[in-house]
């Protein structure tokens, strides 16, 4: 989150520091998206992380229509929790043998994502709402609810088919 | 979560190292949270970060009968992921100056540790069913359902209390 200086003093501040946080973690999701692509065997699958790659594009120009309106640059601030998370998904991808377990542990890996992203786009969205931001507020729910629809596809994708085969 | 062991082979083994992240990452959870609880100003924050103490405790406690259950001792695996989230909490703790706009801040950091929960116990309660372990799917799902709880509530505080004094 980077919430680490004395400079955040009102809800204003601490609004943009929290889109630096998403938008930093946004920018670090695509340069992990390709490596979980190209791990993944079962095709739902790198389908799905295929076109949620194309999706996070679409996020970040989004944040960045989001800062726009707020009259800021854009601009990223370090996250160690989305670090953490990708750090996890990096070292998975590189360290389970079985091609089907690999699966289900990216798979829990991108749900992780996914849930930083759920709770971050909803608390900007509670606070852009209460600042009176709703082009920001209404910009950010498209965001919001395309994760989410990410996360269920990831879910079904796991229950469906990758974890009864790694399991079997 | 602490997957980077090339011993991870089968989705048993998965399921144990995902098992010992949540494990870690909630013993984490119980060491911040006395900290979250001083700071928060608001009276039902306060409240709900003291009753989500003991909860954490019984999830704790929960997860040690989980491991029994598959014949482990409990232990857990530094898993960078809540240790991001858990310092950014910290760091929030220590930095925002406004009471409010710290209780705001409080809860956005504290949901994220929901979501980070929610996110493992929904994969492990979906591996623990496939790999016919019911009753610590069945364990878990108790614990799941109170994170959720947890997190709507916190929902609650912040768009009924917090964000609105901290936005006025």
């Amino acid at each position: 989150m980077g919430l680490f200086s004395k400079d955040i003093k009102t809800m204003d501040d601490l609004f943009l520091h929290v889109l630096q946080d998403i938008y930093y973690a946004e920018n670090q999701i695509l340069k992990a998206l390709p490596e979980m692509m190209e791990k993944a065997t079962n095709r739902e699958l790198t389908a799905a992380f295929k076109s949620h790659f194309s999706e996070t594009e679409k996020h970040v120009q989004r944040l960045e229509q989001a800062f726009e309106l707020i009259g800021k640059s854009p601009k990223g601030t370090k996250c160690p929790a989305i670090d953490g998370i990708i750090d996890e998904a990096h070292e998975i991808a590189g360290e389970v043998d079985d091609k089907k377990v690999l699966d289900a542990a990216l798979i829990a890996a991108a749900q992780a994502v996914e849930h930083y992203e759920i709770t971050r786009y909803g608390t900007l969205i509670a606070w852009a709402g209460e600042l009176g931001k709703e082009p920001v507020a209404k910009l950010l729910t498209t965001t919001l609810n395309e994760e989410k629809a990410a996360d269920k596809k990831l879910t079904g994708i796991a229950e469906k088919k990758v974890n009864l085969k790694a399991a079997g």
